[in-house]
């Protein structure tokens, strides 16, 4: 627990080693991810992947799924910036888009089975629990709060939750994603409705 | 696997011993599930408390989350009947209000996790993948058709799955399950926009 290996994925250092190697352990959790799926990623072969030691690993998150699950959040954030086209039919066309794409693809759905079995009321990780969701629940405040401010009608942040996010994911849920046309044409009637 | 116990769960003789059995089964599944969530059970306790080998359990369902599954969607289907109240409003709003009401429940909860975690893209049986939500259409299919018969308005299935049973679920999967008076704004919203 006190070899050079752990203290190389401790918190200490932001920026230096211990960034390279986070993001060197998320690059073998992305991969390992999309090659077999979540359920079958383990802590050693993310170390081995990344070059660290397992129990460094075991050490900062604990278990395999919140490893997997802080990258899926991660990568929700980082890889698919929030859209700002100057209106909010765009901002929340193109976010939908993009969610839709992640969802229809091996990745991206195998991300967000990680972050759903997170989320799973039996789950030992209460903490994490939600997680997702409330990223994406300040991303739908943040483009209502813009469109506001341009002075927009906007709906409510609960009908953008329950009348595009809730269709987008039980659709991926049950093995059956939304292609583009039909997340256009739930932004389309959210719209109308609000 | 040829015990007396072995064939008393067999799918020879429906009505007799293996339909007392199968109940006995499926009343276990429905406590263990109840006193502990679907992630904790095991063949081997289903099998104590049914009485039967738990040979016979592996012989018919394979896996402990296969049996769950069927459990659920048993549940689902025939605990409760599909509202029949003269109008497509009363019949959606009473739906929509069992459905709730189940996803609040730590029983429902606990096998909505399990219908989940089947439908999971990683799991081992894409067969009984979106086997529930295929029940969930068929139900919403009977209402629509029955609406449609006397002569009224009704949306679009696809409709109902998106704007009703979709917020619902996505609600429960993140840990914030629908209270009543959510359930009938959703009920409200899908008429008026249909």
């Amino acid at each position: 627990m006190d070899s050079k290996k752990s203290d190389a994925v401790g918190k200490a250092r932001p920026g230096g080693r211990t960034a390279r190697n986070t993001a060197a352990i998320f690059e073998a959790v992305t991969a390992l991810v999309a090659e077999r799926g979540h359920g079958a990623v383990t802590m050693a072969e993310v170390a081995e992947r990344a070059g660290v030691a397992a129990t460094s690993l075991y050490r900062r998150w604990g278990d395999v799924r919140v490893l997997i699950t802080e990258v899926a959040v991660d990568q929700l954030i980082h890889e698919r910036p929030l859209p700002d086209t100057g209106s909010l039919a765009g901002d929340l066309s193109a976010w939908a888009s993009t969610i839709a794409a992640s969802l229809r693809s091996p990745e991206g759905a195998s991300f967000f089975a990680a972050i759903v079995a997170t989320a799973m009321p039996q789950d030992a990780n209460p903490a994490a629990r939600g997680e997702a969701l409330k990223r994406r629940i300040e991303q739908i405040g943040a483009m209502l709060q813009r469109a506001e401010a341009r002075g927009e009608k906007t709906p409510a942040l609960a009908d953008v939750l329950d009348h595009l996010l809730a269709p987008l994911y039980t659709r991926a849920l049950f093995g059956m994603p939304a292609h583009d046309d039909l997340a256009q044409r739930l932004v389309k009637r959210l719209l109308a409705a609000s």
